[in-house]
């Protein structure tokens, strides 16, 4: 893994940051950090569903006061582009989440509980709102261990993960041989006695103790009662299961593949937002999260239901190619991008993005 | 043809089969398994088919209790991934459909007409069920030989394959040159005087024997008669004539293309399984063949009606790559594969997978 | 070019001859035979048309009685596939349509206006029916004078071609300098003065005197009166057209998109096939013309509502491959195949053949 | 750059000449010449929608008297193929846009706010009408004075481009590292002090000079107020948009991508094209630009509701391959294209080419 000093000069878009970070990083993390479960369908229909929405121009609309800013869950934020929780980091940035950390500018940062670096480490060096991702654990003692260290390294919330009550193998991986580097772990879990959470091929998981110990609607309730903290639920599709949330207390919903590493045959997120809007109401936050790779796509999410969207692998990529200042550009990128969007499309500020701004291709 | 003593250790799905088949089996005998009739375009179809489908996750579903079983024809199985019928296993293995079967672990096993080996000692080394395929003969004494064999040996059904009055040529085989080796052929057809059942490019098949000794409506009755085995039909597609085998006695039907290898512009089974299980009702059985590879495509063909799913290709592929222990280890795949979706999509029995799970890519 | 003394072995469908004729061919002539006007995307139209069509199987119908006899503008045909007109086929062979009539067997001919050899001589050897292709002529002393040669010829029909008042020019028989080749001209304008078919890329259509000598159809009324001849009008499109000429007591129609060598951006026939049905009523024959090169396209076109089928490039190409036995035996094909599908569709007679047998892929 | 002193021979569609440019002029060129914004996808997209529509031939159609004739903004043109304004033709011709305007035969020369020579030359040399594409400027008294110079030069119209109120950068030129030649300049500009047309990649749009400069509806009014020059408004796509321009007084509306440079994720002109002309009624001019190549495509570009056509690229295509000449020519080309498309689809006066003239594909 080489890092930059400087920038490179020719990182132009969200591809660029891609295809420099694959000629950077090993190829076996490599091939972790692509792989998804099955044929890696999951993430090509993604992409489709984005490049079935075409935007419809406006002219003359005086941009004056125009602004990417919003209000989510108690944060005023520069924009809607958020940093998804992605695991690891220090797979390809010796500082792991600390450098994401240091590039996430005028934005949220959330982590992982796979982090490879402390929570409270990564919420220190952040200069915007930190969250954290929740993966429940088989034992009630220890997930609200990590609940109370979140909330005392001062996170703004938890996105607790239920798109994998169990975790499909990712094939590219185990197929490149990769295996986790001496000294990279999910810090967060030292102590924690718990099941591996990617499962070899032979296992049986209808019946084996990973799915015992998934997360049931008892858990949920459970969660809203012990924590105060804003509650996300990532890895929601069905609008009832959402709408049975927040009538729990829970506070907001993301939608996602679990970046196609869980159920191979996934319905894009994009093509369930409507519904999930439509179910939720106007007022419930909406998180996209689902391979966003331009401020097109971005605009596209927001105009069809979503508050903000949600970023993954492309952290990583900036983060191998430039560090903290690949990360911090990476972001610029993005929201220049939706910036000049929204003049051309005639909406000036986040909540003038409505689905009259898009037809079908 | 080389045989792996131990399991080669990548193959991590179907297509790693397919994949390590290739290069194992002679290519005149590779020309023959993938071949089909005309252009070939029913398996694209069939895979067309599958991929149009997305599955809508489901979180925080309780899966404790949860299974693949289900009641089949009178048997009990662990899940419902049958191997379809498929000729000349010797092709690819020396053992033949014995050693398919000693790998077909908690599976129906169908004994082909064209099988290499004996129904009688199939079923003596087979640890599950088997089932015998019927093929009619143009003698009906002939044709009862056949399944008064079937029934010595213990079939638990006939699946009677109706879907080839003729059987196309298969042009990758013929332009490959393949002709069977020595040693192999349809024993069980041994002493019985038949016309080729691969018929020449220069033939008339309206006009000749093969057409005129094609099965009927009377035949249909006569078998009914004649057996109180289950009789599935196979290769049934339009609901009516499910509808009437139905009414005249028959137990169950099977769609399928037979492997691209009939009509050569076929609809795929897929498509035409919401119309069959609504002709049929929710009792009468409902088999899908085609194109199935993944859990996911098992699931969503369930979820379109099916009972259970028959896979044809991936036994050979298997059996080419590692003798029994591969088609125990390909069919265990397909099955984790299957629990996994099942596990995700929130349907943890068989009975709850249902139309609802799925909406279009 | 290069003609085997013997049908060569591997000649197994269609796309074999297309194969085999490319490699037999001079560049030139392959250029002008597969070539058309513009980016010649109606060929791919015609034959994505085509794909768009899948076809249900029946089981246990019984075939016997079956045949693909039709009759068809006066004629009883053993099969409802017709050579379309097509020009100089001694481009391909030195004896030209001579060579075609002989493998012509069990079908119609179709003598082209821009036939290399005279209607006379090839009515002479065609053992089946021959209907002359007319082109009208600026001069209608001249037209009447072909129509004249082509009924003392014996000619049972004449159909003529409507969709050219001017022919675009065939862009890759320019690219790839193609001329027509001494001793190869069309001998049925021998002393006609006529302005050159194929215009230059200088020339202005709407002005010049090619639209000025377009037949109208003031000229269709002409034509009717001139001759008691079946008239079939070939390149009708649109029902309104096609309803007018039957009115004015033409006979037929023939829908083609003239081998892509007329309009380049042109709706495929068979999309037009069902209104053109619609509009005509049952007893109007209808031809289908346009990428026909497997039984399963023969099938999908008389399901739609065509009589029959015509076929050119096939011709040449199996007449460059193997002559007069390549022309038989490519017709051998295609019969059968059709043949087959009927058999496996459970449609045992050309009557039977209905739209109740496809649905979309 | 090499200038053929003759026209070379095979140039027998656009995208010859395309195809002829692309070895002729210098990378860095070429990439600023087939660049646009993001993925580029808007210029894919305007292909994809003008190959969605085929057209229905008619046969036997009276083409006497036809023309391609057309009055449009007081102007009787030839054809209704208009030269869009395109910027700095000195990239690929020393003489620049004087060069294209002696091949601009029997249309409409639209120059550029960014051509490299000025207007006056530019209409000096002309033999058909000349309008003037008009950006404006931050400072109402500069772009007054364009419209001045644009009135003085006798230009027939002011073309204003209201799409681009910020102008997002074209990544395959940056990529390229294309910057302007020495000697190649938007000479409108000199004197006028603006920010860089096209921005970095660090900037703010939202926020930028640019965008606070950016037209506005008060802009609108108070260009129609300062000229008495017909207004077309380049880039509108929304009929609301075009609606309430109109009933401020201006002219004429013509759909684009401008180019695709504009907005990324841009809906399809011709998509937009139905519903704008039932906004406007059947007397406002509607022009189409985008991805016009062909004869067909302007028809289809008709038949939807256009009134003309634009094309921009294939001028600098034309222009680089044969100069003056070649752009005659190519001029030549689509208008003969067009010409036999309407014969061929019965429509032999520009009026009479309308929506029944097409049908999906």
């Amino acid at each position: 893994m080489t890092q930059s000093p400087v920038l490179p000069g020719h990182m132009l878009c969200l591809d660029d940051y891609a295809q420099g970070a694959k000629s950077r990083v090993e190829a076996g993390v490599w091939a972790w950090l692509e792989g998804g479960s099955g044929d890696l369908s999951a993430r090509k229909r993604e992409a489709e569903a984005l490049a079935a929405h075409a935007i419809v121009p406006r002219v003359l609309a005086d941009a004056a006061g125009g602004s990417t800013r919003l209000r989510l869950l108690g944060h005023d934020l520069a924009h809607p582009v958020i940093l998804a929780p992605v695991g690891y980091h220090a797979l390809v940035h010796p500082q792991g989440e600390l450098a994401t950390a240091a590039g996430a500018l005028d934005t949220v940062l959330t982590v992982s509980t796979m982090a490879s670096r402390p929570v409270e480490d990564i919420a220190h060096v952040a200069e915007g709102p930190v969250w954290f991702q929740l993966y429940t654990q088989p034992s009630r003692g220890d997930t609200l261990a990590l609940i109370r260290r979140a909330e005392a390294a001062g996170c703004g919330a938890l996105m607790v993960t239920l798109d994998t009550p169990v975790q499909p193998a990712g094939l590219s991986a185990m197929r490149a041989g990769f295996a986790m580097p001496q000294g990279v772990r999910a810090v967060h879990l030292d102590g924690i006695t718990a099941p591996a959470p990617v499962a070899g091929h032979w296992y049986n998981p209808v019946l084996n103790p990973l799915t015992a110990a998934a997360p049931t609607w008892d858990d949920a309730r459970w969660l809203r009662e012990v924590t105060d903290l804003p509650l996300i639920a990532k890895g929601v599709a069905h609008p009832d299961d959402a709408r049975r949330l927040i009538d729990l207390g829970w506070d907001a919903v993301a939608l996602s593949t679990h970046g196609g590493r869980a159920l191979a045959a996934v319905a894009a997120p994009l093509r369930l937002l409507p519904a999930m809007r439509a179910a939720l109401g106007p007022d419930v936050p909406i998180l996209l999260d689902g391979a966003i790779r331009t401020g097109a796509d971005v605009f596209c999410a927001l105009a069809l239901g979503a508050n903000a969207v949600m970023i993954g692998r492309p952290q990583l990529h900036a983060l191998a190619v430039g560090g903290s200042l690949g990360v911090a550009h990476m972001l610029k990128l993005l929201r220049e991008e939706l910036e000049l969007t929204m003049v051309l499309a005639g909406c000036p500020t986040i909540a003038s993005i409505t689905p009259a701004a898009l037809m079908p291709v």
